[in-house]
């Protein structure tokens, strides 16, 4: 693996009472990027602080990478059309991330 | 703000019975660690799919900025001495993050 990479860290506050109907969607969706030949890794969190929010880190080989993540059919399946409608907030980063 | 800045991602696994006492020492941690000048941002999640591992994502302005945070006292009391004998594994990767 190259010593850098693309992430995007995602943050996602469910609506009320979506929280659980959430993270079954987002196992959904990690198991399918998984499979992304330019996915590095992807997990999912629980905020301890706000444990309303979901904070998702994602990497990805480069920026063609992540393109070809929103291009999947499972992106649009599962985050666009289940996920999406399911949050009340949403917020991501991105970056290029060099290993030292 | 700089669009680059040094990102520490570590990984804490703590011994049997320990992760709530963990918790609340990185709640102290982290409460310190806010008040360096060069961090940027410190938090800390549970991994959904592996709820034993506790993930804390670090920014600093820069490698100094880090290197700070190693030689702060809170760090040594809370981090080194209290958190540390509590882990039954831990890791961390660091990356210097442009942002795009």
């Amino acid at each position: 693996m190259s010593d850098s990479f693309f992430q995007v860290i995602a943050r996602h506050q469910p609506k009320e009472g979506q929280l659980e109907t959430v993270l079954e969607l987002l196992a959904e969706l990690t198991a399918a990027t998984r499979t992304e030949p330019g996915c590095l890794s992807f997990e999912y969190f629980r905020n301890v602080e706000n444990p309303d929010e979901i904070v998702i880190v994602e990497c990805f080989v480069d920026a063609a990478g992540f393109a070809a993540h929103r291009e999947a059919e499972h992106f649009t399946r599962i985050g666009v059309e289940q996920i999406a409608p399911l949050l009340q907030a949403r917020s991501s980063s991105k970056a290029v991330a060099t290993v030292v």
